[in-house]
Formats: structure tokens, sequence, C-alpha cells
């Protein structure tokens, strides 16, 4: 039993997967993505993509966004994000290091999401003043986003579609691709390079990997020499079957789907526990992150009693304290029911 | 049994480390290396090196050696190594890219090793010629070289000493360093910052690791803000505890030492077996490669036997052809005695 | 007579300082600085800012910026600056480029300056939350600001003061730094390192010169290296006589205050005249740019009648169309009249 | 009359160019190159190259040459040079820094020049070897080399027509372009684009021009998004007609090829004198610079009578001392013999 909401990344390793590693632990096998496990990786992302496609894994989520980035923008670019993209405020400038130093041109919006809205103005001033500022050469996209909402195939769409013909490629950060696409109840590919993604961050590590994060790309002319990019960057694995079993582990019988399902569920559920409670929430519950506002004395006695969660800068609008919930694959209904029993627990005592 | 010569990161993952993962894998653990197995590993290796040390895992060899020259060097800056070094010839120009462009200043030397006869000419004309070119900020050296040989203490105490007062760091590749310590037959205190090596890239993955090399810094001051470096370069884990736990296991019960003094034995005998069959080779062997010089028939036929190994370019002066034969902790004294056969049969056979 | 207020760096060479590039070529010199102007000007600069300091003469302000940012944070660190900086809008990344990937922290603030207010809170977050977000390394303010207001002495000794202890170099992009100087009335040691600046970017071009930037560092710790830095970006003139000549006629002779005073006097006079008519203006009048607020037609009829100006964007709370006017060392107080009584006689013929 | 021959940088401006740089200063002009002398420039420098082009000029051979490679090599690639060449050993790692890491594969080669027999093997080398090496993207050539030879047409014919269809552009390093075209005595295009060359670093500044260099493409798709690379390197100047006016003028009326031949011709009546004295050279003098083994008694005497010139590195299998004697536009006669009868008295003086 976990009291732990705090992040997806302090689970441990899935069943599934950590035996997906020992089964590749057999004999010898070629180093650097020559081996059996790294080509049926990349015949099963094509199958459950549904097109052709070139998957590379990575160690991280960090490496996965930045040298999917790297490939998509010059370093004299710019590349559009949300405020609070992870690309943005939690990866210590790795996407400005990885793509020689472009740079992130962050813009606000509700729900974690940008929007053509909020992006052709700035576009438009930069096309305008030319060569004194970056040029825009991708859009980021977070999926879920960071506040756990997850865009519609036709937000995503309509991204992809102002982009075209600008020189401006769609990136989406996967971190949580599989918390999103359970949400949107659509295939892979309806979610990806039919709405107009690019280049995906496929993220597994959050989702009950070990260490798995891939780069996808739909549009396989941005993979051209990506190899020799991954290689430079440190994150060409000598025992690439383990980081591709992992991954082949999570891709197969729907494992991936089954965790995110089950984590977006435990999320459904903390959220209406609490609403009934009292609490607002400040995002819509539509992954495994919800954001409450909670009393000050709330939070104090949560933490005392062993409870774990950070708290959250509260989005524009929003008084009160804020903070982040987040649950995962191998929580269980106890523990989120049992979080709400200390919510209100300590609501009551507070009343 | 494999035939397989051809690199030690073809190898499995060692039991023992294979364990220690499943081990850690219980219940959550703080993120991002705030766990109890990364805490322990850095206590572990402190006293391993007997003295204060930080020590920093990453994923991957070309990761720690670059993030350990970033640290030691400025982008206007330049680091000696071997004209065969990792650094200059196997990483893709990780180096350059993770120091924001230092140039390495590769220069010849027998046996892959350089010297400060060597070093000294060419730093001396740098500083006189000042800005001009770059200002050599750190010497690098393999131990074990990519020559299968191994630097003895007071080589590369002689090295640190020309660096001291010149603001020439001096940094270790130990891609392979288990196997050099085995045949120095020191303690890895004496090996190290004994001699004079600031920061030491400490491989784990070719030795028995999934994937565990670790950037251990002897002197401080070249550690500050290191983790920033770390995360930008998307090699901060997040679940390291999973890392850890193999370095640990890794370090524990001096798995490491027995490993690579089983490569390197069996690496003696393959050298003896093949110097009796009159088979000449171009390196001492003193770690757990060799370098032989293969008639081209004999080439074919092993490769027709399945055995598996990769020609080499051949050391300066020296005609033939040349093969690099790697041995490693998961082989047995039968694989090796099948190799021997296969050569005396097939040079018997060309009689 | 010229009716071009769209920039200072439109204007000419002053005559004095192309007279002092004629002088400077009699025969031949040592390149690369070591020649008798570059020996001069910085004996020159230092008796100027009554102080040791070193100074480095480059082609321009981006370049003066972007290596002086360079040498003050890490390529991991990060530096406050406006939102309006000229290092944030106007240099196409190059400070991302020449600081190997840093990122600029950008925050609003009346008036294009940024305060103690605004980074205090900014900066403890990013301190508490460690290595995920970039090291904030330094605090960069442009004197005069991008809004043509200028920083007091107090304001710029309370960043520099908030920045003691806490590893934050405090920078000053003076590529308007005389007209900001002499609107002060102070001396340039009190308006630079006596309020705490450790590095300086010190323009001549905009102010008379041809091309010729410095980078001044008062911090001599921070200059260590630089010149290393300065050649390594292409920004070590071969012939830097010509440049060095500049700056020495610069400021020999109080060329420079001379230049600024007058060109803060015609905009004085702009100012005046434009308030007298009924104008607007967004930011109050300090150096030798004015931002009034003016009607389309009146923007539309003086295009038209060849005056020169750019559109701005208004300031938070502007409603309405600002342009921004820029007065310069060669204009004259007949061109400044001939604007204002264009402006007159448009607004009459509207109204 | 000078007796300095260390370098054609340490020269004066020519008299037509400071008279160019003193017409262009006439009352206002746009400012980052939207001027009538840039204008000019580009339709003169189509003219004298016979094609459509392309033509950025900065303000230092180092910036044009890094910023060339820049936009010849991803920041994963290679670039094969001569040992000597100016952008391995004289630009502090500016390749390095403007490709954002990309790796110089320097090869020796006789008379300073590169070869396809020296590259072809190391080309079939890297690519056999895949992503664990950089991947080769250009070639540059000096012209003339750094000893002072010129590469035949055919010589870079041979080098272009190897490079395609492997992605090999060829660039050109013209700090000295104007020597060696008229050594070669053919037409600008025929020493340039005919031959294969996509890219040229244009120099004016060591020929008479205060400091005016220019990179010029030749392959216009090589070109796409440049202006962003030069503004975000710092190299554009915001008063450009400054620059460009120094181009016009170089180019206008032959001064370039004037200048140029008069330094060739200075070249070899010093080494006809060198070799009537007995005095050996080490390689044929072909453009402007000369390098005789000098008898150190001479060496020591010449710098005490107050003549000026740099040892240099012998080639190899030369004995003695090499020193480098460098003519120039600006010299005379009288100097060359000057230098002449103090060789040929101190040589006497010795005997």
């Amino acid at each position: 039993m976990t009291q732990d909401f705090s992040s997806d990344n302090i689970a441990s390793i899935a069943p599934e997967i950590l035996a997906a590693i020992a089964q590749a632990n057999a004999g010898t096998a070629h180093s650097y993505g020559d081996d059996e496990w790294t080509h049926r990786l990349t015949r099963l992302a094509q199958d459950v993509f549904e097109c052709d496609l070139a998957i590379y894994p990575v160690a991280t989520g960090t490496a996965a966004n930045a040298l999917a980035l790297a490939a998509m923008t010059p370093a004299h670019g710019g590349v559009y994000c949300h405020q609070t993209a992870h690309i943005e405020k939690d990866e210590c400038g790795a996407p400005e290091f990885f793509t020689g130093g472009a740079k992130l041109l962050a813009l606000p919006g509700a729900g974690g999401k940008i929007t053509v809205a909020g992006i052709a103005p700035l576009f438009g001033e930069a096309m305008a003043r030319g060569i004194h500022q970056v040029r825009p050469s991708a859009i980021s996209i977070s999926q879920a986003t960071e506040w756990g909402t997850v865009y519609a195939r036709d937000e995503i769409a309509a991204l992809a579609e102002f982009g075209r013909g600008k020189l401006l490629h769609l990136h989406m950060d996967g971190a949580r691709f599989a918390n999103a696409l359970v949400y949107q109840n659509c295939t892979p590919a309806q979610a990806t390079w039919q709405a107009g993604v690019d280049v995906l961050s496929f993220g597994a590590t959050k989702n009950g990997a070990l260490a798995a994060e891939a780069v996808v790309f739909f549009d396989l002319d941005l993979a051209a020499e990506f190899e020799y990019r991954r290689k430079r960057a440190g994150q060409l694995l000598s025992k690439m079957r383990f980081f591709s079993a992992q991954l082949v582990a999570y891709l197969e019988n729907e494992l991936w789907l089954r965790h995110a399902a089950h984590a977006n569920r435990l999320a459904q559920r903390l959220a209406e526990g609490l609403l009934a409670l009292g609490v607002a929430l400040t995002q819509p519950v539509q992954a495994n992150e919800i954001f409450p506002v909670f009393p000050e004395p709330l939070i104090a006695a949560l933490l005392a009693e062993g409870f774990g969660f950070y708290r959250w800068p509260p989005p524009e609008g929003v008084a009160g304290s804020v903070v982040r919930l987040v649950t995962s694959w191998n929580q269980t209904l106890a523990d989120v029911d049992g979080m709400l029993a200390a919510v209100a627990r300590n609501l009551r005592a507070a009343a």
C-alpha cells in the first residue's frame, strides 16, 4: 500500500517488464541495437501505430524530448510550447543544449494547452521581424499536459494544420501518452500522425518500465541521421536489447493501455471523491493527475500522516494552495480510498 | 557456449546484478537519486576508493566520458588524448558536443598510451601561440587502453604531475577499469586519485551490468553543479534506484574484480595459446583484449565457423591483418579453448 | 537634414572617429590587439572608469552581450532579464548560442526595468526546485532600457546586492550607456562598478562609431581566458587598431558624452513638443528614445511624408498605436522641429 | 619602408578602401544590410563570379570560415581539412563552436594540400563504422594553402567530384583567395563554382581592407536561413554599409587583383633572391608566402636588425629552422630588396 501520490516515476517496474529483461538476458546479443528485441520493437511499433515509422529507444524522457526537438529545429530556431511544459520548466535547459541553443518560445494557455490563437500572432510577429529573433521551427505539445488535461484530436490537428507550409513541425511530448490515449479512446494512429504529429516522445518509464523512452518519427525525413544524434548524445545504449525488451513488453498484450487505464480510473475515483468532499479541482481530470485546492491545515495533516505529494504553482485566477496528486499503475483502489478517507477525516476535524 | 569475441558489451547481465534490480523493485522510491540505493552507492564507492568522492550514475560510457570532460574543460579548451581513444574515435563527437565545442588534441603513442614526452612539446607550443588555438585543459587516458594495455601507476602519476599548476586536469576513461585494476594488482585508490586522477569514468556495463556507468569525482571542486550538467544532458535517470542498485551489486562482494580477473585470465590463456600456435600478438596482453595478426585465410575460416570478432587497424609498423578478440566475464575456458582449437585446426589445414 | 527617427544605428560615422581610423592607418601594426591604439584604449578606459579593468573590443553589440554573458554563466545557467531586453528579443538566440545553451529567464517590469521584487520569488523557486531547472547565474539589465528609461544607481545597486553571495553576477547591456550616463549625471564609475556592475557591454556604434563595441570587465576574475572566448567567437579583429582607434576617439575629449547629451536634448525637445501637441507618451523620456501614442492617420501621414520610425508593441495597459522615435548624435534641432511641425500639421488636418 | 614580413594582416587600409568608407559616410542609411552598398556588393559579386550567388559580409575570417562550415555540416558531422589548415590550427575551436560540435578531420598532405587519395580511405572507414564516429559532411581547402601553395583547378574539381553524391560539400577558405587566383590565371568562376566549390570564405582584410570578409554561397540551398546564423553569431553589422563599401571598393577596378599580383610578385622576387643566395625553400612559392630554411645565426641577425617574421614548424622531412615570410600589397620592391640584402650580408658574414 502506498500513500505516495507525488509522481508516477516513484513506482516500481511492472513484473511483465522485469520478466522481459530477464528473458532477454540469454546469451550474447549484438550491441547498439542490432539485436532481435530492437528489430521486434520496430515491427511492433509499426503495428501499433499502423504506419511506417522509426523508433529509437533512449534512457530518459528529457533525452527523448531534447533529441526529438534537435531533429526538428535548427540551432537558430524556436519552439512554441506551453509555459508549464516539461521542456520549458523541468529539463534544466536540455532542449537548448541538444538543439545547440534554439529558443523555447513559451506561451500561456488554459489547461496547459497551447492553441493556434495563441501562436498565430507570435508567429506573425516573428516572421515580420525576421532575423532579429529566432526562426520558429516547431510546436511542442505535452500529451497529457502538465495540468493533466488531454488535447482533443482536433486541437492537435489545428496546430499541425497551422504549421503546414510554415516549416513548423509538430512534436508531442508523450511522457504520459498512454494515459492520454486511453482518455481519448481512439487508436494510437489517430492520436498521433493522423492528427499531424511529426515526432513523438514515447514514454514508458512512468507507466511501468525500468527506464525506457523512445523517439518515434512519423515523418521519416526528420529521422535522417538521427542515429548519429543519439550516439553523440550518449543515448545509444550498448546493451540495447534490455531497453527494447522493456518497450516490447510494454506494448505487447496492451500492457501500456491496461496500466494507463488503471491509473486514469484511480484518478477519476480520487477526483470524484474529492469533489464529493467539497474540494475544488483546478483542472478537469482527464489522465492520471489531479490538481485540487487544499486548505493549508489539510496539507499539513496529510503530510504528517505520511502522504506524499507536491505543492503546485496555482493556475492564473486560483486562490488557495494547489497540490498535485498523481496516480499510477501500481497503486490500488485502497490507496486512493485511503487518501480520500484521510482527506475526509481531516476536513471534518477542521470543520 | 559463445564463439563471439567481438566485444564485452555483447555479454548478458550478471545474475547478481539482475537480482539487485529485482530486489530494488519493492514498492515506491523517491525518484532522481534521492533513494537508499543511491545513497548506499556513494558510501560504498567512498569505501572502495578510500576517500571522499562524488559518484553520479549515468546510462552510457559515452555520456560518462563526455560529461566528465565537460566538467573539466571550458568550451574553449582542449583535451589531450590518444589517437585511438574512445572519446576520439568512437563517440561520434560526444565530447565536442557536451563540452560546447572543446577540441580533442589526439596524439600517437605506443601501446595506445600517451606520455608526458608526447604532450609536453604540444603544450609548450599551444601556450606559446596563445589564443589562436584552444587552451589545453585536460588529459584523458583510457585504462585499460584501446589496445588492451594498462598504464602503470607511475605513468599516470607522471601525467598528473605534468598537469599540476598548468590547469590541466587528469581524466581516466575507465570503461574497462576493473580489468586494468586487476592487472595492476593495487588498490582502487592507488590506481586513481593517489596517482593523480581527478575524474574517473567508471564502467560496469562491459563487465556485467545492464547499463550502469558512473562519473566519479575525486576532485570535488570539479563536481560543483555537476548535477545540473547531468540533468540537462538527459542523464538523470528518474528511477535512479535501478541504476544505483546495479553499481552496488557490482562493487559489493568484489563482483567487479572477480569478473575482471576471470576475463583477464581468459585473455591470458588465449594469448598464450595463440603464441604457442605461432600467432604474433601486436600488443602485450594486460587486460581482456588481444590483438593478434591473423592470416587472411584464418580470418575467413573462423568467421565461416561462426566465430565473432572485428578486424582492427594495424598499429604502425605491423604488416598483415590484425583482429581484436575480447574476452568477458561470462565466457568460459571452453570458449577460449574452442577458439584456440579452431585456430590450430585452420592453421594446420593451411600449412 | 534627416527625417529618419527609426534608429540610432542608421547614423553615419562621426568625423572625429573616421579621422582616428585614418590616423591609425599609418604603416604596419601588430595584429590582434598588440598595437599602440589598443594599449592606449585600455589605459584610457581605466582612466574614464577610475579603476583597474579589462576592455575587449568586438564588432557588434550582440557579440558583446553574448560574450559577456558566456563569461558570466555556465551552459546550465540562467540569466534574468526583462521581457523586452535586446538579448531576449533582438539577438536571434545569440546569448543561448554563445553560452552553450543557457536560458534567458525573462520577466516583466514597468518601464523596461527588472527589480529585486520581480527576481526574488523566481530565484527562490529555482533554488528550491534545484536541478530540474537551470541555475540562475546572472542578471542582465539594459542601460538605457529598451523603453528609453534609465536605471537609477540605487536600482542597480539593489540588484547587485541581491545577487551577492548567490552566484548571480550583474551584467549591463550598455548599447546606449552614454545616453543613460548623461541622464544620470554621475561618473562612469558611479554608474557601473560602484553600483555593483560586474561586466558592461559598452556600445559606441549607435553613438558615432563605424563599428565598435567592447566588453568591459570590472570583475577581473570573470575575464580569465576571455581572449580565448573572443577568438573562437570570430570576434578577434586582425587589424584591431582600427577598432581600438574608434573607441579611443570616442572616449577622448568626451566625444561620447557630447554626442549623447545632444541626442538626449533632442529627445527632450521632441517629447516636450509632442506633449504640447497633446500626444501621449507611454514612457518617461530619459535617454534618446520616445514612445508616443500616434493616431493611425498620423502614422500614415508621417510615413507618406517620408519620416522614418517603427511601430512598437504597446506596453501593458496602453491602447492605441505606439511608435518609437530615436534621436541621435547627428540629428539637428531642425530635424526635430521638422518632425514636430509635421505632427502638428497632420493633427490639425485631422481635427 | 617596412621590414616586417610577419603577416599580411599587419598592413594598413588601402587608400581606395578608406575612401570608399568615407564616401559611404554620407547621411543615414538603413541598418543591417538593407542599404545601397550592400545591394551593390551582391550585384558586383555576381558579376565578378559570373553566376547567381549570395554574399554575406562578416567582420573576420574566422567568422567567415566557421559560419560557412556551420551551414555545410550538421553538429554530428565532420569536416576533412589539412592538418595545417587555419580552421584546425588557428581559430581556437571556432568551427567546433559555430557548428555545435562538429569535428575537424585533419589529415596530412604535401604542400598543405589534401587529396582524394588521402580522404577516400578515411571516408570509407567512417561510413563503414557508421554512427560511432561523426558523419563526414564537408571538405575544406585553403586557397592559397597555409604553405603558400595553390590548388590547381583539377585538384579542386577532383575533391568536388569525390564529394558528389556523398553529402560532402566543398568549402574553400579564401583568406588569400586573390593571391591564389592571380597565380592560377583564370577567372573567379573557374577558380570556384566551376571547379565545384559550394561555399567560399572570401577574404579582403589581408589584402587591403580594414575588416571585411564575406561568406559566398554558390550553392544557394546551403544559404537558406544563413542570415539567422549570421545574426546569432554576432556578425550582423548594424552599419553594414561600411563593410559592404570596403568589399565594393575591393572588387571594383580590380583592386583586389592588382594588390594580390603585387604581393605575389614581391614573393617571387624574394624567393628568387633567396635561392640565388643559396637559401633553400621548403615549398614552391605560388602566392605571397615563402618558407625558407634559415640558419639560426641568420635568424638572430635579421631579428636584431629589426626584420619581422615568424618561425614555422618545419614540414616533414625538413631539417633546419624554417621561417615564414609574407609579402603584402603595401610593401615595395625596396622592402624585398632590403630583406635580400640583409640576408646576403649576414650569410656572407657567417661564411
